[in-house]
């Protein structure tokens, strides 16, 4: 995965994604002619992977001035404590102070998605995760879900706006509709194969309308060497895919001379799914993970002010001061 | 709450944000020259409110030809059943069959973040709640969680964004970060006095620095009549608001005469904690509610064809042909 | 139901079934010269339904001194509480204290069966039950346990042996075995309907090659109106019978104009999931039930000499003399 | 033990415990002229002792073709896993179709059985075990399943049958009935001590009517060096037999210097109350074990049909072709 | 039973069993010449019943001047709520804050005592229940404790302290020790008779040495009329006494002519031990309940100032001035 | 600590405290002129650690004729199993049992005591414990309470009486009286330190009106080198004291220079809280610790006669004879 560029929009630059008491706090601070020196420092509710922190700074880039700024950050996709202190912002106040909700909101958003990401690809012991559930998010943000999903160790998404920010190539299979469309499972492979340019891959779904294994042997049968894979995506209403479903799927393949083509699964995954099938013996070559990345409960990061003019000072519930911390890196 | 107006970005109209497999079917599907009249549903696995429609039916004006078309859709805030059909779009496939991933991705976290505020607001028995959770969210979709946290029934949001498409103002106090660069509450709280303008609540957060019961006499003390609320939002590492705080902030300011000054309440509040306020017998006047709805699992939908040129059909594990609902009404 | 006639077997009447030590008990007696007319009563471990009682009367009849004994017992089939009385004999202890064992062990196991069988038809809710659990207890006793099912409330069984017992015919559809011999669901079908006598109902079992309902429409396309059911009884390798597959099976043929084709369900049958069809609104019109109903714990059961001679008396743990029960009946 | 000798009965060979399914599958095949040669495998749900295999044996010994048929097996007694294949028949299928269901049936019970009883002689850490639940079946399997006790460890058993299958001498103590109808339970001692034949161990049976202690000290004052053991009984209504109270009998026993009088126990046993009494320390010479063992849920046992005149074949679920199983032994 | 009178000990008055702060605190207001009156109120940690006030009143009497003070309580033996105000004290300071640590002692070993006392009297719906337990503390509180237990509801004790509080005969019956010294629990029964006055009742404890049903029978034929009741008080080792036992042993006395003679029982007795009697339908005729009663745990009581010299006052996490409690009555 | 000096009081030997039934016997015994020598053993009906054994010791010194009398005992302190012999008395009957009552009570209190007292200490991992329960119990065992807690490794106690009892001040800081009665934290200090001897320890309670840092900053300030500790107690109804409470104490005194204070923890306090304190890294250096100790269950002892007259004896559930115990010394 490339480094991603980010640029922040302008509703963010604007203030109008922030908290409204930011944009007070900033407006009396002015009319008191108030702009002190202060370091924030931002942790994390939960230990996880940080992610979101490429945005942040690309925001932090172009709010802080210049000659008066000193920024410490954890690296992307680097694992957190709990309350660990992950960015060290020291710089004026009133450059900064507005974008306290932005900058939570990223990491928060980012970390929760990484995070849940990283559970799903440690279970898959190494088997190919990819990320599918740009349908249970607000188009707003598929893009930086799947982004976050691929920080976490997916090796691809679904969403066409993920994989650009990442700089691949967006993963697919074919959706049940074209089948449904088409009528039939076959005529619809043999369409995909006729129209998708030679390097997708062909990946037929096959629990549309005849038995799973039955219609795997189908499409091999008119594909031949061309098919790469099959979909599983037996709903629950049918008993979900089940461990036994796959082996039985992959027994009768290989009886009828199929070893080559894989077998692909998808449908309500989560660590506890996957490492079921794997430890049930299943033999899977690819998953497919929606809502437990996309849907993953975001990590809450808090702000804090430790020092003013360099002096410690804190909230009650905080200690007065900086922070110690050795994996923090200078990175403005 | 005015009726808010949304505008399908290019994002979505593009179909950057689409899962690439549906891009991938409408090419198919126009090389094959097939683009049939199809029916179809979407539903929810769960039950909750409703939310997104009414920035879905403003993408579906835009790419449904005006003169095959025909939607039925529950309204925005309505009660929705696990599994029942919220929205049935009759259309030739081609023109909607791209935005099957946003239609579902803006109903799943607005529903989520719609359906987790009607809790709140449910175990607020009456008492005003406010959405402050922006800042656990990406700035991308600040405003439209907090626009689904007021349909949800909260009185108000913190962000900018949201107050916007609600058309009203958005809410807040005052951040702790104003207090510790100003070093006092008092004097903070007195320069916002003075600086704000007179519409703005006078409403000052009071466990900064001191206890809570003195800081509150002090402000009140300096603000006399203008101090509208103090606010409580004690971290857990000082043992977080407890009923017997407020109970206790509450006769305090009884006892010098401060009784018209309210009491609004935030920090890690849910329907448990705000009920056990309630159960308890804390006098609050308002309560700020964050993560729990910016944070709320998006509830999943789904999207099945179930007629294709007027023929039922449906794929395993759903039912073939139209799905009954009374409640659906006809909208464009 | 006819009322079944019992005959007791040579092992038994000859003492072979019984605890060696009621024969030595027996053998000492005789050479004390000691055979006080001793009254000696029978409970059940815990409440259910009484069955055995016929086959214990049977044995009973033949070894009891007909002018010189009293027997009272509840009804087969009746309910009994825990710790209720059951059966009472009073005669000379000589008689009848070899039979011990079989008289216990005859209820044990018959009430074990009877009791299950009623809870399934009780959560069945009127619609019949057949029992299908032959192969799971020794062919020594397939008879009597389906027997004991239909004092339960089930409507047929499957075994011979056990029709035989209630006068009935037993009840069947077609095993897989059938189908893999022949190769086709279909073929299988009208082999059936060929050789098979006008009275068997044609139950095709639709779960063997294909998916369930695309067989079902398959078989009920060649027989017609002949077809009286399908079965599903796919296997949990594949998720099991779920509400919503029979839903789409009853959907799909109701489509196709089969609404007098009905859907037999079994597999992994018992209370609760049946209850779960019925709750879900699956449309089941019989239910064949196996081990939930053979593989049933048999009920413990007691008995204990409470007078000997007129004279109250008993073991440490119970009451001495005869214990009250209104609902025992002389029955001889 | 001794192998026993298994003859099948009537019943059985002439189809009357079948599933009717199978004998009219049977009339199809021989209408239609088919009777190819199928391989069946036969597995268990879960794992266990594996007991019935001889009775299995037996039965196909007599069936199958001598010139046409290849039966390999697990041995009776062996271990077996979840879903292991226990048994592999090929012969041509109108020999053995008809006898799935009591292939299964026997397998089940038996299994069920040894493996209960396996548990208890575990548990007992080399203290003998005796079966003593004949009471809790009925009279038809009380010898099958004494035998399978015995095939899971039991050094004996109570009734006449399965010591008659097993080759070796029921085991015995003397039942209450004797010691009420004698009145006292030194009277019931010394009447069996003078009319039993002198291999039959004298156990005296010491809680009927007075304390335990007390009676076991008034029949080893009796009795003197012919007294083998006392047993102890104690029901549920008296607190069971309690570790103490073996303790405490121990205890005076030895006071008294009779050292070598041993005590056996029976009531309510299972492996969690002989593991307490062990670990708890009270010194157990012997268990009587009932209803654990013979009321033990029967293993259900699957047949599936994998191969079909030499061509792999399955049903859904279940994999194409032969099982690799290389503890299977030819045995047939 | 009568008032007690309780008289405070000169260790209470010369502050000996004081916290040595108060010691301190007064020393140190007298150098300061500070004696302001000062209003202390007491509440319990949990709700209860209240008890030891008499005892706190005799101590107030003695300590406070009698012309300046106002003591407001509840009355002994009165409900008390969770953090219900109990005890209110306005008087000059020096006068009793020496006494906090007792005043609270007091009432929390009392009203633990009293308020378990009061849940087995419940349990026993209108049974008799006597307090056995002096044994489990320490003789120094064995009189007020069983003194709390009565005002709890029992309707005796057994310590010859506590019914000399009470005004009232201590009740007992006879030790295991009386029975082991004579050898017999006939002979002890008879010296028992023989020698004490008439007043006191017969009770025979007939655990000793033999079975219960036997030893109560024997018993009962030595007195006759004169025998008021049997005990049961069977140890842990040998079952307890369960219900089973209670109604054997009643029915071979009513069978035996003894309908008159009354069942006690003891032996680890508590609320749901009484219930399961009762439940199970057991007739007893007394019950003698032990460490249930007097080894409850204390209710913490908290002693807090809410005002001085007239002007309300509270430490951190209570409300300042007085609180309201209609069910205060004036004392003093 | 050094060996205290136990005084059987006059309402112990004069069998006050005694359960009645054993005065009834004494003089059941002299009418039947029955003395025999009789050897009782006392055991503990669960683990733990002992103490009362020199209280005990102490009254068996008054009431045992020293010419006739073996006395077995454990030590005070020492560890003991459940059901282990912790004291053996052999001696003239009448001469000790009217005192089984006392004697197991002070040793059910006192264990009960030492015992939970022990289990604080060592979850304390060496920081000093001190026992502040003497409100919780009767102000006639606040002293032996107190005892038993340093028996159990307290470094202090509260009560002038315990520490009378133990040879040792007692420790104190200042109560929130004196804090409310003087009307400010600071001031209450500065009298304390003015009127208090040079050896009394400064320790001031820093809860009371303020927010703990700022008061904390506030002693310390006016008495510099002489504060000796801050003690939090913060109540519930302000969360308590929190580990991050203490750690923001500890960060604000050290910043201010004030390293050498030391921060005393009481307040609900118990084994689960205080190693919650340790796991989580707050730096505390002392702990108060009030109901766990001082509300905790005695531990019940039984007393039984195992020998009359050198013949080996037991009553039902206990073995008869002397019960071996190498751990038992000879102490009279």
């Amino acid at each position: 995965m490339k480094k991603p560029e980010f640029e922040p929009s302008e509703a963010v630059l604007s203030g109008e994604t922030a908290d409204i008491y930011f944009a007070r706090t900033i407006d009396i601070l002015r009319r008191e002619g108030l702009n002190p020196v202060a370091t924030m420092e931002v942790f994390a509710s939960r230990a996880g992977m940080l992610c979101g922190m490429e945005e942040v700074k690309a925001l932090l880039a172009r709010v802080l001035p210049k000659d008066n700024r000193e920024v410490w950050a954890l690296a992307e996709g680097e694992d957190m404590d709990k309350k660990e202190v992950v960015l060290r912002i020291k710089a004026p106040y009133q450059s900064y102070g507005l974008y306290e909700t932005a900058i939570c909101g990223i990491l928060a958003h980012g970390s929760g998605w990484a995070t849940a990401a990283r559970e799903c690809v440690a279970a898959a012991r190494g088997i190919p995760v990819i990320s599918f559930g740009a349908r249970h998010v607000h188009p707003s943000v598929a893009g930086v879900m799947d982004y976050a999903a691929m920080v976490g160790g997916c090796v691809g998404c679904s969403s066409i706006a993920g994989a650009k920010l990442a700089g691949i190539e967006a993963a697919g299979t074919m959706p049940h509709a074209l089948i449904i469309v088409m009528g039939d499972t076959v005529k619809a492979t043999i369409a995909f194969d006729k129209h998708m340019p030679p390097g997708v891959p062909r990946i037929s779904l096959v629990d549309t309308f005849k038995d799973e294994a039955e219609e795997s042997l189908r499409v091999a049968q008119v594909l031949g060497e061309r098919l790469d894979s099959v979909r599983l995506d037996t709903p629950g209403e049918r008993g979900g895919v089940t461990a036994d479903l796959i082996k039985e799927v992959r027994a009768w393949l290989d009886l009828e001379g199929f070893n080559k083509v894989k077998i692909f699964v998808s449908g309500g995954l989560d660590p506890e799914r996957i490492t079921y099938y794997l430890e049930d013996g299943a033999l899977v070559d690819g998953f497919g993970v929606g809502s437990y990345i996309s849907g993953a409960k975001p990590i809450d990061f808090t702000a804090d002010l430790h020092e003013v003019e360099g002096k410690p000072i804190a909230k009650r519930g905080r200690l007065p001061g900086i922070t110690a911390n050795p994996k923090l890196k200078r990175v403005m």
